[in-house]
């Protein structure tokens, strides 16, 4: 039973869409042009058409321009960084000192994605046992702009070396937002099929995926 | 500079991409017949193409088909949403009570889905300020495979409305997976661009998106 208008998805489509998601990187190397402000609202609709436990719509946006709150972030990021370097011995902190983790002096547009925990939208349905399904329905929402923007041909990355009480602090936002991102948008300066950090030699993906039975 | 190979998507692909994500909805309401095999393994390899904090890969899947299983998980379930709803009072409960908001018994495919929290892939970059980047890389996974099974004509259902702790020691996993989630997949009765929280009058979805300047 398919309701008038339903689109369907031919295998054309399927390969182009496994494509999509083979070519999705978490990219650092941007170049500094804008992005044309049409394309980003485009990419940023994808949003509105996330599932969200409830309809809570929990996803809360704030795009970070001024050069002020920019530098808050980038300090926060190379502080995080420079600990976390410390944590590592040996190789690893000589790979690790070499890897460009973060984009944010280049991209063009930093958005800071919130978890607005005291929202009443969705009246708490399917998140009493579970209340970390708000911010999974802002992840799962940031999934989709990631796409959305990768079909574009912009490049997203998520940088999570931060401090994350500090940046909202720094961002001045009602107090019961949980920041859940942080990430760098524009024209990636290259396109790879394959991840960054496994060029870089730190991790390489798995053969396959297991699934177990019970 | 583009890479040899490198995809470009065509506004064609990006309709039909806008259309996938419209029409993606959270299923309650299954067909019973089987899924094909070879439709879940491509549907599954989208797990592959996720993202995920340091190249860390911490999904784990089990599939949920044993009887004695399955009866746990929806005494699970019923048990949770037979609490939830006595916290409804008067229209709100009359409401609540009215929604199917898990399609379990019809479902052929059960899929509940883990991170590992004990993995030492991607030697912890990304999580030492944000550990929950391991169960947020879990959710993004989630959300290619929804996308990859909705392409194919397949409905996804997450149930939230469980005891986490309960069903993990029913489905007797590694002590350090928690579970993310926990997903009905089958074939659809119906299909829709409208949620079914909003047609049933529980919730609505935003007219727009927000985003605010800093």
């Amino acid at each position: 039973m398919t309701a008038p208008g339903a689109p369907h998805f031919d295998a054309a489509f399927r390969d182009d869409l496994r494509r999509l998601m083979a070519w999705r990187r978490d990219v650092r190397h941007f170049q500094t042009h804008p992005v044309d402000e049409a394309v980003l609202t485009r990419c940023l609709s994808a949003f509105s058409a996330a599932p969200s436990v409830g309809l809570s719509e929990p996803w809360r946006l704030i795009r970070v321009s001024s050069p002020a709150a920019r530098a808050a972030a980038i300090t926060n990021f190379e502080t995080a960084n420079a600990q976390a370097l410390a944590g590592y011995d040996g190789e690893d902190a000589e790979t690790y000192a070499g890897l460009k983790l973060s984009g944010m002096h280049q991209a063009p547009v930093h958005l800071a994605v919130f978890s607005d925990e005291a929202t009443t939208k969705g009246r708490g349905l399917g998140r009493a046992t579970m209340p970390e399904m708000l911010r999974y329905s802002v992840v799962g929402a940031i999934q989709l702009f990631w796409l959305a923007a990768r079909a574009e041909g912009l490049g997203v990355g998520w940088v999570s070396i931060l401090d994350p009480e500090a940046l909202t602090e720094a961002l001045d936002v009602p107090k019961d937002w949980h920041l859940v991102a942080y990430l760098c948008v524009g024209w990636p300066r290259a396109d790879h099929a394959t991840p960054e950090l496994e060029r870089a030699g730190w991790e390489a993906r798995a053969k396959s995926l297991i699934v177990e039975d019970r």
